[in-house]
């Protein structure tokens, strides 16, 4: 029944905004806003990375102690931004001193959600080299969320492109020990100021930066998630495959429920059957025994609409199929339930489990709260870690860091 | 199954945004930030009308045309805006002249979609007095929005109040003629400035206004919809009876393709039963004769969190069962199909059929098409609008214009 859903955008005109006056308790500042839509004669253009101009900041910021750094809320001296609209694609790109945006309050992303955003990293290698981890996954997701929001699509190598040239610059603030990185958020928001609910006619792209340290610093600490049955995150045929953010503020108060009960995170079942989907903002791995033949089989749940296509999910399939198979491992992705998890534990067959994403790589669980009781997840009361979680962290940062050097590491 | 959702927000600290400089294709405005958080000793507070500060705009703008009026594309010259934060509550309301948003990168508004909004008109009797339309209905759904995704609630007859004065500060944008008003768009966003996935420790409120005329200014239009049946936009347990951002950016694409066919607008069906949602942005109806008996009846979805809860189609409701029911008319709120009303259709029993929402108050509906074919919903050719939706429109604007005296009109 499924027919296809992506087209291109009808037209809607954007206005200018006025130019306007501030008030005493607001603090006034100076910022951007965002370019009135020319008038183009040619056809509409894609991102062109020759075409880029970049104003270095004058104000430097003092770099942060790499112990002191927290996720997502320093950020360095620039940005990266591209408009587009309609009539003309995508105008030049800048790199501008970190800066407020100025917006219209009828701007549509304030209104109906108009956003998508990408979570990746940039890592310094032991010769100083900066390096990416498979952006062109992240280009590919960020083109499907930006169609299904009717949000400008481009090509994929030409915002790498950018991005390595943007993390390049702020090269200063990536911390050169392992587990540092600089985080990078590509951010797309539709910017036409009318209510009128339609596609865009304008949006801008920008990509900002945060350092970051280890998730873990003192090594793994395992985590303990509550299911949730009271409400759902995705449904088949909804848009939770994407990376909107639709998908983000409705995950707030369950996972603000989980913590009041003293639990680090959600784990979001789906339906009568109780399908566990993904975690928190991970997907969700869980090695264990068959109950049949005793074969050690990693399992998540398929990419059914469902569940984020994540790209740490998918490295972590593509290192199991690689080098646990050969050591007798069968990988799947298939549905699996909450109760069959319960049961593996019950009868000593599940092994361990963990999450999977951009900011931790692994996060191992130690426990599920569900349906009032806590299923265990194979580790010791002692182990902060199973052996496939510690193995992966150790492969996927050995090829981020370009210890292994492979097709997935991206240098700028 | 269902556990309580709502608990008040954990803490989480908004960063003070850098001054930083504006950069040469944009243009440059000074328009106003968020006031960064201040320390506070006393409890968090609410709302309070009686600390408005008004500054009027020293450059009023001049009125259009009221036939030149497009929805929410020309808006009047003020704004009231409402900054809160979880260390001091509410702090003081502003009238201010209408002027852009000044907000950092990384604001969570931009990334998780933390925002919700309400729809509302304010109407000019013929005294010249200004109305509102069951306005408690809206402040009860925007409370409900913004507590299930972490947004502050407030006492709903204070913003009333303001909105109130908003109004009569802008009565000059409100045309007198009936089938004009000026629409109000209460909105809030959350403005935390980190990217950290969890509960915003600040957020503002504001509500702009656009002068709009009437959805059909010659008359009524019948509509023709395309029943969508490769996506789905609402889940039991998910967000779909809210009046967040986040239901609307997903909903274009099938809209889209629904126009490019030649419709104007999509119906939801939900399931593989097919029931019949919602249409578009609107609430639906549908008004048949029972199959057994002959009894006409007014059926609608029931609100099981798949629709959102409408005023107009709680208006709708309330009118049918105080002016059609006294007439012999059934009024049900119920699951329904598309298969009941194909077979209505075509056993000649289907009367006819309309959207509901608070731009157009009702909306006839001529066919839906469905599995390829095209199902006509009970009017003539040369009929735009059924007996029932043209009643309803009268009834309805009685009220909202004040010449049908009732406690749904708000007098400011």
């Amino acid at each position: 029944m499924m027919r296809p859903m992506f087209s291109r955008c009808a037209p809607l005109r954007a206005a200018i905004p006025p130019v306007s006056r501030s008030l005493g308790v607001f603090q006034s500042v100076r910022q951007y806003s965002i370019t009135p839509e020319a008038a183009s004669d040619s056809k509409p253009q894609d991102i062109d990375p020759s075409k880029l101009v970049v104003e270095k900041t004058t104000t430097p910021g003092a770099l942060k102690k790499p112990e002191d750094l927290i996720f997502g809320r320093n950020f360095t001296d620039h940005m990266l931004t591209i408009e587009w609209n309609k009539t003309s694609g995508w105008l030049a790109p800048h790199i501008t001193p970190y800066q407020n945006l100025s917006l219209d309050p009828a701007t549509c992303v304030f209104h109906y959600a108009f956003e998508c955003f990408e979570g990746m990293k940039a890592y310094k290698d032991r010769e100083g080299k900066i390096r990416l981890f498979r952006p062109d996954k992240n280009m590919e997701r960020f083109n499907k969320s930006a169609a299904r929001i009717a949000l400008p699509t481009f090509a994929p190598t030409a915002l790498i492109d950018l991005i390595a040239t943007f993390a390049k610059l702020e090269s200063r603030f990536i911390p050169e020990q392992r587990g540092y990185s600089l985080y990078l958020r590509p951010t797309m928001i539709g910017t036409q100021k009318t209510l009128g609910v339609g596609p865009p006619g304008s949006a801008l792209l920008y990509v900002i930066a945060s350092p970051v340290g280890p998730y873990y610093p003192t090594g793994f600490k395992a985590v303990s998630l509550e299911a949730t049955d009271y409400a759902v995150r995705a449904w088949p045929g909804g848009v939770g495959d994407k990376k909107l953010g639709a998908n983000y503020a409705p995950c707030i108060v369950p996972q603000r429920e989980a913590m009041s009960r003293g639990f680090q995170q959600n784990l979001w079942l789906f339906g009568e059957e109780e399908y566990v989907t993904e975690v928190g903002t991970m997907n969700f791995f869980v090695a264990m025994r068959d109950k049949e033949t005793g074969q050690k089989t990693l399992v998540t749940a398929p990419l059914d609409g469902t569940i984020l296509e994540g790209v740490t999910r998918d490295s972590v399939l593509s290192l199991a199929r690689e080098r646990l198979a050969p050591e007798g491992w069968k990988i799947e992705e298939r549905k699996y339930t909450m109760k069959e998890i319960d049961e593996a534990a019950n009868e000593g067959r599940l092994i361990e489990a963990f999450g999977a994403g951009t900011a931790a790589i692994v996060s191992p669980v130690r426990s599920i709260s569900w349906r009032g009781k806590l299923v265990h997840c194979g580790l010791q009361d002692h182990e902060e870690s199973g052996e496939i979680a510690a193995k992966m962290k150790t492969w996927m940062e050995d090829r981020q860091y370009g210890d292994d050097e492979h097709e997935w590491s991206y240098v700028c």
